[in-house]
């Protein structure tokens, strides 16, 4: 019955919060998800600054810069689980009070970046200088929106 | 000339120091470098979790988690450049002045999370038992010489 009881909770637990669960603590999930920004955000400024003449376009390193930035810009999203809004974070209210709008501001960024990793891969500079500029304003739109200053 | 000494200068640059070039600044590396080993670990440890009994285990999360790890893995060491020896940083002065014992034990450590990686995504959990704790020592082992407590 013990038993029982136990996976029962688990399974609960699992369904009523998947991402949740994978972090014991929620300022373990805040710092995860500070952590995968401050990844990503580095990777994406290298390719910006290619894109934008402050580094000399390597067309093996964008691809490299790519690969993270594909595997990391899912991450931080499944870590703004319930009772992740206090202690060191710059996440405003907005983010769980207005959660549809933060969604779409989040999937427009993955989108966005989804351009920015197929050009950074294409080894052409054109069509990484027109990846990055669209991604980088819906980075923007969600800082503007969702992160306080 | 300005041009050319302009581009003398980046080139030299870059050979001098290929990784430190990617940081505007030292703290710039030192965030990154702890932002990298917090996302690498999180995911280290749910597979730990599955390998362990803590969580269930479930092979196509866990080859997930192997994918972040592949990725995430080779990041961190190339921010332990020139002057991120100070700051919010852990990082023990050995890791300069003994940089082939660093050196040799983050390979060992990357070594070690490869055979995680072919494990996690080869399905089996008795794979990933056998894999998980020589690879969860070879971090141990690193923070225990190279990170302040």
């Amino acid at each position: 019955m013990n038993k029982f009881i136990t996976l029962a909770s688990v399974l609960v637990a699992a369904l009523a919060m998947p991402a949740q669960a994978q972090f014991a603590k929620p300022e373990d999930a805040v710092k995860y998800r500070k952590a995968s920004f401050t990844v990503l955000g580095s990777h994406f400024g290298r390719l910006a600054a290619m894109a934008n003449g402050r580094a000399p376009y390597d067309a093996k390193a964008a691809s490299e810069n790519a690969d993270v930035i594909a595997t990391v810009a899912k991450l931080p999203w499944a870590a703004f689980g319930e009772g992740t809004d206090k202690g060191e974070t710059r996440a405003k209210h907005e983010i769980w009070t207005e959660a549809g709008k933060f969604k779409d501001a989040a999937d427009k960024s993955q989108a966005e970046l989804a351009k920015v990793v197929a050009a950074a891969r294409s080894g052409s500079l054109d069509a990484l200088k027109a990846a990055v500029g669209p991604a980088g304003a819906s980075c923007k739109a969600c800082h503007d929106n969702f992160r306080k200053d």
